[in-house]
């Protein structure tokens, strides 16, 4: 069972309180393929610069994680720079080069079209539909998306929201897309707006899930070492459609243990900077953690 | 088994984004005992002014709430005066007169000398530290502190730490007595402060607890309508001291649990302006409230 994500494959600038890095690994795509490829096969789309290094290739063709949808452009690769608060849950973004990514039209290889999973990461809602439109079946399609897109692109993001199941948003941008301050009435405003599933991430807080008849709730691993929260967002959806495959278990509790196996995924991806700790976990170190994320909220034994 | 609390008797004036309310009753005392007084018999030690009327008093005396340690002074009664942001989350505190507050010093009954679970709610830790010396034999002592305190007495509040089992504290005012912003080792700092459990208030985020040996992570109750946050933390503290006295369970699990039904108290309290929806809910909607909690944090089941 694989799954298919179209995303950013980036370069990554980052300055946190704790050290800085250049033209790092990053990208939505790069972080949801690491996450998920502990659970399943994952194929990335995307587009990618002349400029992109070999070895960060590798560390995808060394996992699970098919290559041949991601096209490599005349030009140079997408770059953000961000910089991170002495509060690690604020960012600045200080440049975004969209580079080879402007223009950019994804385009499916055949193997492709038949997709179970669909992963559409936070790209523009055009892109995200162009994709939808290339599949020929598909059992489940999650959903990612920014301010950026809410507040310029929300027709076509509203196209979007009509073909998912499942968006995963985080919480201001589920009260800006919504219009309520109160986060449950502003999911609820969003399953209106036609999924079945929101997912509010609610970062160091844990996630919050809705469907038309439940709520689950959980807190977030609780970590001592926050060093770079980037791709925290990703690497959770890429755990949770990871387990979800693995599992092929899309009742109410199968989805609550697979929130919990991308809040798993997620705390290692920021305990460094990148992809480095993401790409050098072990799946026993995720189940070990998942073991203890079940003891450390359970008060019912 | 009883349970002494020290803390403000209060009249509240609130404006909410939801409509506003005078001179209604206020006070960490108020909101601890009326929250513990369902789980078991409350003693308060506080301090009226004349002007406080009959009908607060009987909401007290129609639970199993003790009066006999509050003074009626000559002069008003303390009055705190706070308004709340369209993020409810944020608010201002307009004015605070401490009226028979200043200069207070509490006196303990003879009966509720020897008092085994102790509250020490946000006022002076010199008055807490008063109420401490006064009492001849505790089992378990509970406090709570503000920012205000952590600046301006330190050293006294310092001096509390040392004597009490269990802190209750927001997260910001975990950061400002620790000196860090991660709260993992904020907490871990204020263990060596003294208590043997430090239970962190995140809100509408949930609520963290740490000891030595654990730590237990669980959310808030979602709520669809959050009127007056005000009193939301006394509540929790009655809440989990209620339930701790009430099971005698101060096992890990039991604590664990003290802590859910802490959450659910409150989450009552914020539904309706001041202690109304606290002084009108019954012991079987908090029970099914709690279950309904456990149901939407399972995972594993």
């Amino acid at each position: 069972m694989s799954i298919l994500v179209v995303g950013t494959v980036a370069f990554d600038s980052i300055e946190t309180p704790f050290g800085s890095a250049e033209r790092i690994l990053g990208g939505s795509a790069s972080y949801f393929a690491l996450a998920a490829s502990f659970f399943t096969r994952v194929r990335i789309v995307g587009v990618i610069g002349q400029d992109f290094p070999q070895e960060y290739l590798d560390l995808f063709s060394q996992r699970p994680i098919d290559l041949e949808g991601v096209k490599k452009e005349p030009g140079e690769t997408f770059h953000w720079r961000g910089k991170y608060h002495e509060d690690i849950n604020v960012r600045d973004t200080l440049e975004l080069h969209l580079n080879v990514l402007s223009g950019f039209v994804p385009q499916l290889p055949e193997l492709y079209r038949d997709a179970e999973y669909v992963f559409l990461g936070n790209i523009d809602p055009l892109m995200q539909l162009e994709v939808l439109n290339q599949i020929r079946r598909m059992r489940l399609v999650v959903c990612d998306t920014m301010d950026h897109w809410i507040r310029e692109s929300l027709e076509d993001l509203r196209k979007v929201l009509k073909r998912i199941e499942i968006l995963v948003i985080n919480d201001s941008e589920a009260r800006l897309l919504s219009g309520y301050n109160n986060i449950v009435r502003a999911a609820r405003a969003i399953l209106k707006m036609g999924p079945k599933v929101v997912l509010v991430k609610r970062g160091e807080y844990g996630v919050l899930q809705f469907s038309d008849s439940t709520i689950f709730a959980t807190p977030a691993y609780p970590l001592e070492e926050v060093f770079d929260p980037t791709g925290a967002g990703d690497s959770f959806a890429g755990g949770f459609l990871g387990q979800l495959a693995r599992s092929s278990d899309q009742s109410q509790q199968g989805i609550r243990r697979a929130i919990v196996y991308g809040s798993v995924v997620a705390s290692f991806t920021v305990e460094d900077f990148g992809v480095k700790r993401l790409a050098g976990v072990s799946l026993a170190e995720i189940e070990e953690r998942y073991k203890s994320f079940a003891q450390l909220t359970d008060f019912q034994t």
